[in-house]
């Protein structure tokens, strides 16, 4: 099914294809608004590379990472794109941020205030993103810090290409703190007179056109991952994980399955053992809690997840089909990362960056 | 604090010395008998190339493997030491395995007479272990499979190094299974007269000496995970992740901390944004339900885990500690990764292989 499979045996397929789809998406909702393709944590685990190459043939240039190391492993493919850097720089990469043209995010006032020193000592006026606290909590200026900043002599060393905030509560469409962060960007906006502004992230771009202002940041939609779960998803599942059959047996006697004796299996029932465990991605908690899917037939995954493997339970498939069973989908259009992330207790963002290195990676065009 | 730390902000620190100290503790458990270290996903997370580096200078010269793709990444350091691979061999890797003398676990039949094949077409004895069912459910031979295999011709052709079965509950002392499976390795070992039996792992080793036959795999309790939790752990703590601080704030008004506004924070609290999120492997299961620990203060995680970052409230440390606040410990010796393991509804083994590319590894010699 698969070539050159020397060293590993588990495929994560990537269909670059449906990325296009999920951004097109985006783009068709946003209009002229400029798009802002996250892709930090190795573009949530599918790999920044082939992510950005993608997105940039299609016209973007904008990226976003958290730390300077996932930019440098991906300096070819950014070209002349516009890097954003979300959690800022200290001190000392100052003159490796500057000498790649990155963007950093201002999120305290000291960081402003040291960036535009060293722009103003380097004779060079430097780009940067002004991050403002409206609700988030996490990062940015509070408003004691974003009056001072908005007067500060130090703005003319820099170019702001945005101030921008984080929506807390976008997956809430209804949530009242949504009107209320967009209320205070705006109030902040007005100290900061024509620059642009950027608020959504994917959820944000569902909010509506008012979220969208000059740029949205879009990261987990063009992943497949629902930003808002209450509702359908209007984006096309990206990732398929096929697990090998390392072994299918006949049980010859009735016996349990796995750690802790959790699952009692009869005799005659037949146990595919798959080559994916939790040190690949495939969350503990998801022990007898999830099903694999192979040629129509969905398998109940049984008996604790292990590190390198899980079973499944595949004695509803008939036998001729068994015999051509080579992989077993545990992730893909019959098992979305929304369906198994609600079943691992958490969302499907955590299910993307938790995939592991030990798979094939194959990237469908 | 640290050196050379562009690129990366939060530091995951391995000390190698206590690595030593719990494989010693290990080796005084288990006398003569021989040790396997465990050292596949990535030696549980923790980086393989340094650990085997650390054991085989102690004389350890076995070691497991799930993947080819593992080994290979580490064969300077494996130099003559035997190598261990639990997950098999397909047969296309065969020519690679052997240039290798990778001694691959048998675990199926056809596995034995594919191998015991290529021996014979080759005309070189290969090295195996075969692999006995024996309760786990997951891979080896059941009791038909294990006569017929007593009995193969194909034997002549292979070294059995060892015959192995594995645990399934030896993390309960009492479970029932732990004798059954004893019992039934004793059993199976009689078809193969002068043949080695290996069955415990870390846990195994644990139950006493009548587990520990003729070698022992041993893999969390070399890195710092307790094998049996309802007992004070015997090994100590090997990994340390202290998180980069990338903001100390001073609320200025009341709000809600994170994505869903699940804290509520009042004004005058100090809340600190540190650089780790679940995209790092800090689940976000430990939402509002951990602590980091700075300066002998335990402070609370609060508000949802970001991909990227987390936040503590940091209110009760003390203004001139704060001052000179860099890291926050999330796991170590003040919080272990068994604790952040039940906080995380996982187990430690499963904490240590979620930690992320992202942080600067040092290891302490």
């Amino acid at each position: 099914m698969y070539k050159d499979m020397m060293f590993a045996k588990s495929v994560l397929e990537i269909d670059l294809s449906r990325v296009l789809l999920n951004y097109q998406k985006i783009s068709s909702l946003v209009g002229n608004c400029n798009i802002a393709a996250v892709v930090k944590a190795e573009a949530y685990g599918l790999g920044a590379a082939k992510i950005i190459e993608t997105l940039y043939k299609e016209g973007c240039r904008d990226f976003c990472f958290a730390y300077l190391g996932e930019v440098d492993a991906v300096q070819k493919e950014l070209k002349d794109a516009r890097i954003y850097l979300f959690n800022g720089l200290n001190s000392y990469e100052f003159s490796h941020a500057v000498r790649h043209n990155i963007i950093p995010m201002l999120n305290t006032l000291e960081a402003l205030q040291q960036w535009g020193e060293y722009a103003k000592q380097i004779g060079k006026k430097l780009p940067a993103v002004i991050h403002l606290e409206t609700g988030m909590g996490r990062l940015g200026l509070q408003e004691s810090e974003i009056e001072k900043a908005a007067s500060s002599q130090l703005l003319a060393y820099l170019d702001i290409c945005y101030i921008c905030s984080h929506l807390a509560c976008a997956d809430y469409r209804d949530h009242l703190m949504n009107q209320q962060q967009l209320k205070l960007i705006h109030k902040y906006a007005a100290l900061f007179p024509n620059t642009k502004i950027s608020m959504a992230n994917s959820a944000g771009i569902f909010l509506g056109k008012e979220y969208h202002l000059d740029q949205v940041r879009c990261g987990c939609a063009i992943y497949g991952v629902n930003p808002i779960p209450a509702n359908a998803s209007q984006v096309i599942q990206v990732a398929t994980l096929n697990a090998y059959v390392l072994q299918l047996k006949t049980l010859e006697r009735d016996q349990s399955i796995s750690y802790g004796a959790r699952y009692h299996a009869k005799k005659g029932a037949q146990i595919a053992t798959l080559a994916c465990g939790y040190a690949d991605g495939y969350h503990r908690l998801l022990t007898q809690n999830a099903f694999g899917f192979y040629a129509g037939y969905r398998v109940p995954i049984v008996g604790t997840v292990t590190m390198d493997t899980v079973m499944a339970d595949v004695s509803e498939v008939p036998a001729q089909l068994l015999e051509k069973m080579e992989y077993i989908e545990l992730l893909g259009d019959n098992i979305t990362v929304d369906e198994l992330a609600e079943r691992a207790n958490t969302i499907g963002y955590e299910i993307l960056t938790s995939l592991g290195s030990r798979f094939k990676k194959i990237y469908i065009e």
